[in-house]
């Protein structure tokens, strides 16, 4: 078993660290890995799409905390859940929906019997006396029923925009980066041979397209970039480009340079591919 | 046993992980966790405040090693030190004040032993040459009097400004975390129904006050609070406010917002509570 | 065994965490320690240099996984080594330049065997699919031979640049630390009572000076400095010293503030020794 932790705590104070006295003292020896600390505060959707791309990564047998929670003290209730792609424990926010797309949670929990709490529960911090001990006893074995009650209506964000057409598909930028890349909702795209075949992301089985990548145009921010590149290095640096990210989404970005800063772009801005 | 690091190396560098490099050769296998390594550059309160803060959640098996550390190369001694809250290590600069107001060390030596140093010390970077090394040491069992003799007059801050009269607490902005969120000496206060429970924070068994928590008027930078919250979600986004910290420290803040820029605060600003 | 990470991937995105995750998943339970992620973007100069300094202190069974790689999915190769100082894993763009010089390299080999890669191989993150397995497989055991064919002609950076003369030696700024410490290819300096030993880093067994610290001028930024200090306490606040830094190279400081920000120094200004 290992623990991965995603927060808004960021890296200058204590927070973090006191979260992992608690973790340790609880299961000794648990091993413990950062996702980040650096989500924008209280931004439940980027860290909704970290957590998408990293949980597959990860052993079955993990535990991910998450401490982004602009609700903390106030009447949201603190959950874990099973998914196929491990343990999830955090505030019932929205912040699971992506992963849960993907990998549906046989069971949800609310984090209500005491004996996995810290004795004292703060109103501030609770992520040190609430969700780090939960994420520490299951972590030691504690089966997810004995934290609490079940949770049938936990809350879920909206899917990110993706409309498709016979030769348009438009989405929406998800995410920027700290390269300043920004990751698009159109995808996944996997390449296959010059084209790259389409399948919606967090959707049914549904359509099926093929798109001619050198052909396409992807229209974001004002501009039109023609054609779909296989990788950064195939530009000139300081060159806009678009691309099919490691995620298999469509990212827009500049050659060694910053895509977001350089082309303007924000979260929530539209894209479009016509071919 | 663990190690925990604090420092003002900041994380661009590689000057924490050559610590690491250092403590795995003499302890292959034990656990490092960072508590933070982006103290303000040589900001010896700061350093001591999160100490305070995060040291109790550790397991009592636990070294801490701080380097923080204006006086490096200077006469200024290196240090260890047996407290209720585990091990310490670092220099002999008041950095281990606030922990030794609530934990007494009962053993403090000097690092002098050099078995237990680097076999070159270099005049800069003590953090690698003394200070790791020892941290390292503990954390496989050497004792803590093989370091080196017993120091009697080690550095010790004063402590935090915090004056009681009968309706009114009078103290400073101790620290601002990554939120902005601004916490002050005033405390350790505890809910009590609609009343806050009043204990001055490391002082002697003293002062025990019952404060009036809707009724309490906060002034800092100019302003005046009215009343003392229970948590940030229970005012408006953007609205300053009261309320008790997750270490029972009075907090001021701002909702979903940054305090310290909003209300123009900083370290060692006055802040009042008058009933 | 033990895996050390270094990347110019920032601690903002789940990047670095979905190669822990990898690793995790391949050799569970191996330590894995962070060196940085804030290797400035491409950089892979000041990358090979952060390598260089932190390398050393590490148990010779680790495994240094470097992902600084602007070349990603271009036809520059994955390599990785066996060296006096570990294994080394990460592009062939010369970033192990350094360490080579310190520490030559018994074999190179190309990371070119399926089995040690992941199933599919994006165009943009090696990282995850190809550096990432690669170490966690070396951490696990496998041969380094296994892992492809031998490569003869690994990509090297020039040396930093060092001339030495009777009474003078010149060289350049080579990073820029987060103190604004800038650190020179100066040196290695090794104090001899009121002398400096001087060795060319990275050189052959060459010129062997003994420099007077007290009586050296240190020319830079347009200023000259008087003498080679033993440490940075040694100044009043705020005025600018030369001394040797924790790795024996000649450095330019403030004392107790950024001496790149206050003298105007970047990487590659010359700086001269003269006496």
């Amino acid at each position: 078993m290992l623990i991965t932790l995603t927060t808004d705590f960021g890296v200058q104070d204590g927070y973090v660290g006191v979260m992992k006295g608690v973790m340790a003292t609880i299961a000794p020896g648990v091993p413990m890995i950062d996702l980040t600390h650096l989500i924008p505060p209280q931004d439940v959707r980027s860290a909704a799409y970290v957590l998408w791309t990293a949980l597959p990564y990860f052993p079955q047998e993990s535990v991910h905390l998450v401490v982004v929670d602009p609700g903390v003290g106030t009447s949201r209730r603190p959950i874990a859940a099973a998914t196929p792609w491990g343990l999830v424990v955090g505030p019932d926010n929205g912040v699971f929906s992506y992963v849960w797309e993907a990998a549906p949670p046989s069971l949800v929990v609310e984090l209500a019997n005491p004996r996995y709490l810290r004795d004292a529960v703060s109103n501030t911090f609770h992520g040190r006396d609430i969700f780090s001990p939960a994420a520490a006893y299951l972590a030691r074995g504690v089966p997810l029923e004995s934290l609490g009650p079940q949770v049938k209506d936990a809350l879920r964000l909206p899917p990110p925009l993706l409309e498709v057409e016979k030769r348009r598909l438009r989405g929406e930028v998800l995410y920027v980066d700290h390269f300043g890349n920004c990751i698009t909702s159109i995808g996944l795209l996997v390449w296959d041979g010059d084209y790259l075949q389409f399948d919606p992301v967090f959707g049914e089985d549904g359509a099926h397209l093929m798109l001619p990548a050198g052909k396409a145009q992807v229209r974001v921010g004002g501009r039109i970039l023609r054609g779909i590149q296989r990788t950064y290095g195939l530009v000139e640096k300081g060159e806009p480009l678009a691309l099919v990210g490691s995620e298999g989404l469509l990212e827009i970005a500049v050659a060694q340079g910053n895509g977001a800063k350089q082309l303007g772009l924000h979260i929530g801005d539209a894209v479009e591919v016509i071919w």
